[in-house]
């Protein structure tokens, strides 16, 4: 098959050194000349290049750019691509994207597959980095049946987990399981930081161990992720805020008047829940 | 020296081994005889018991019993202890042991090894588990400075890095950033729970991946444990409470708002002052 991914940055980079490890041939569309001469040089692509008209011969493209501009990449695309191509996304939102992007291209199908590292860009691209990972598809009624197979045949041959949902339901489980934590556990290091007493924000700081570090990682991760979360997943976002808003009452309430068979009967809950969320394996 | 040990699991277990490794005789008191012959045989005490006349020449008792049972048990030992003898706790929370403790015993100087492990109980105690770990100490202005020189020299035999400060500073400290963690993080587990629909609960539990497994961690941990802090720290942790959820809402404002700028802001400084939590090396 003739892949074009555009934006070569970990998930692009990452995706490049796969196909091309599966034998199809692999156009790689960057803005910067630095980033094109990385790729060609660590054959994560084949061709390199800036110019859309790269595409007119492609059977599937990849959209790696950042999610705000997806929708406007595949309408400045289209002139370009033979009527047959697929074309598909790896943003981490998808009912806001789908819509732009099938106005644009109707064999456009939504996906994201969900993996990634601490580091960003096309250095921290690596083989297999979604293997065993899920990926989700999320295609509409009106989607050709023929352009889903294609990427869930690609989807198949990186080794990732597939999954098809619509659009709408993505969100709304993105925003329970990775939106809302990273709201939640920012919270927390900005709350400690509230503390007025200097010395004992210090002596807190210095006795911080393993459990404050995994609560507060995704909470000190990336800015501009956790903003492009929130900016294209608001409402999805402010409804799982919401409800958790309404639990941290409750459990604050409990603490408040010793009401400690319910505390107890809540932290029972979560342990015993928390397994139901945890990757098999 | 001649060291006492009263409750044999995790820690009490460990404090055994590193103690007899460092040629200490160490006396374990433990009720179940089954964990006394397996304290015995695995060397982790030099003598095992459950009669308090075998602290009669101790120099140095670790009280290492749930957090609620710790004042009575210095009560309940005194009678049977040497005048110079020295009475330390593993409590995870200071200023109601402390109150208690001082009170029967005047040489008792509270103590807060800060280190642990998923697992509970004796075979999971362990060489070193104190090793780079921070060790609290919680004198006030009239315990004796002997005493407190004494678990001192201790603590540094074990490896453990050691602060001083009131049992007051220690459990507001603790309760930032060890119990407001556990509550935050249940009530993410908590919220998900909520969502009415079970085949997006579905999805977001196969969905869920390294983030969610983190932030989650502490809220799915042992809920006596979780309780036991709520109990015996209470003041504190509401005061943490109370501010966690005023930061949570200006954020969730700012998401409402559309108030991007504030919300990069957050995540920045978030981002900036994680790393002053983390533990250095």
């Amino acid at each position: 098959m003739r892949v074009g991914i555009i934006g070569l940055g970990l998930i692009g980079g990452s995706l490049g050194i796969d196909l091309v490890a599966r034998g199809h041939e692999v156009i790689g569309i960057a803005r910067r000349p630095q980033i094109r001469e990385q790729a060609l040089a660590g054959q994560v692509v084949h061709q390199a290049g800036d110019d859309y008209s790269l595409l007119r011969a492609v059977d599937l493209v990849f959209i790696c750019t950042p999610i705000e501009t997806i929708g406007t990449m595949v309408g400045a695309i289209a002139p370009h691509l033979p009527p047959h191509a697929v074309v598909t996304d790896v943003g981490s939102v998808k009912a806001p994207v789908v819509a732009v992007a099938r106005s644009h291209w109707q064999r456009f199908v939504g996906g994201h597959p969900m993996a990634g590292k601490a580091e960003a860009g096309l250095g921290a691209a690596e083989a297999n980095l979604f293997r065993n990972r899920p990926y989700v598809l999320t295609p509409d009624p009106d989607t050709p049946t023929d352009a889903v197979n294609a990427v869930k045949i690609i989807a198949a041959e990186l080794g990732a987990r597939l999954h098809c949902c619509d659009p709408n339901i993505h969100d709304r489980a993105v925003a329970w399981i990775s939106h809302l934590p990273v709201i939640v556990s920012s919270s927390l290091i900005q709350a400690c930081l509230q503390e007025p007493d200097s010395e004992l924000l210090s002596l807190a700081q210095t006795l911080a161990s393993s459990g404050f570090e995994d609560t507060s990682r995704v909470g000190g991760g990336s800015p501009e992720l956790g903003l492009m979360m929130a900016r294209h997943n608001r409402q999805a976002l402010l409804h799982t805020l919401e409800v958790y808003q309404q639990v941290l009452d409750q459990l604050k309430q409990a603490v408040q008047t010793s009401n400690w068979e319910a505390l107890e009967r809540h932290l029972q809950q979560s342990q015993a829940a928390r397994h139901s969320f945890l990757e098999p394996g």
